[in-house]
């Protein structure tokens, strides 16, 4: 067999394979950690999606605070599930008492809630997310940054 | 050059590209479905995991069950919670009231409930997983089928 064949044989073998790894992958991936944007976020913070399912309407990430940091308020269309899995951090209901979190504490956000997320002002703080109606443009709605005083 | 030189290269090539992406993803990987087994479920079950992280021992993963489709009775070390994202399912503490899951609803299992998750007789059903303390080898323990009768 001359190389040639070998090569293209080679090749559209590994092609192929890597196309279907592709296909099986099309609505569920690891990305790579981003940075929480700074018109959204005070302080360091860190987003990897687990996945974000078109069809059924559903991501899973995790977001990552480093110590002193916070989401400005925000509100969901969707319900937003918040699994707290290490670290110390907070979740705070605009006009409610900070609830303080620690690894394996829940916390439910019912659509609509202003609301926002961080770590404490010594700690980091991870928090994984699963959250619904998320393919509409307007799903998150961002509002303004956290004061200090307000927490 | 040798066409076994060409064969060489190419594999070579090949077999790097493909150990840096299982490197990449060693804690974060959207895995294939896998079938959920028959020791363990009644029906047709599929498993799909967002994320394995075994540095926070954590975990989040897709259970499709098809019509008519259970867990056996199990227990888990670790705090899960479900997020109910197609379907028609329930969920069923063992000596409780079954509780019909729609879409969009949210179920937290505390520690060591023993308890069963599944799909409608007529409907399928999809549910999101997190769930901590997940690296030990008795994270779950698996009890026995859930009787029709038990429902």
């Amino acid at each position: 067999m001359k190389p040639f064949f070998y090569f293209l044989f080679i090749s559209l073998f590994f092609l192929k394979s890597n196309s279907l790894t592709a296909q099986q992958a099309s609505n569920t991936f690891p990305s790579s950690l981003s940075k929480g944007p700074a018109d959204r976020f005070i302080g360091n913070v860190w987003v990897q999606y687990f996945v974000n399912d078109t069809t059924s309407d559903f991501l899973s990430s995790k977001v990552i605070f480093e110590p002193n940091a916070r989401s400005n308020w925000h509100v969901h269309i969707g319900r937003q599930i918040i699994f707290a899995i290490e670290g110390t951090g907070f979740y705070k209901e605009k006009g409610k008492a900070i609830r303080i979190l620690n690894k394996g504490d829940v916390v439910i956000i019912e659509p609509g809630t202003i609301h926002s997320h961080g770590s404490s002002k010594t700690n980091s703080f991870t928090q994984a997310v699963m959250m619904n109606i998320v393919n509409r443009k307007d799903a998150t709605t961002w509002l303004n940054p956290v004061k200090e005083e307000e927490l």
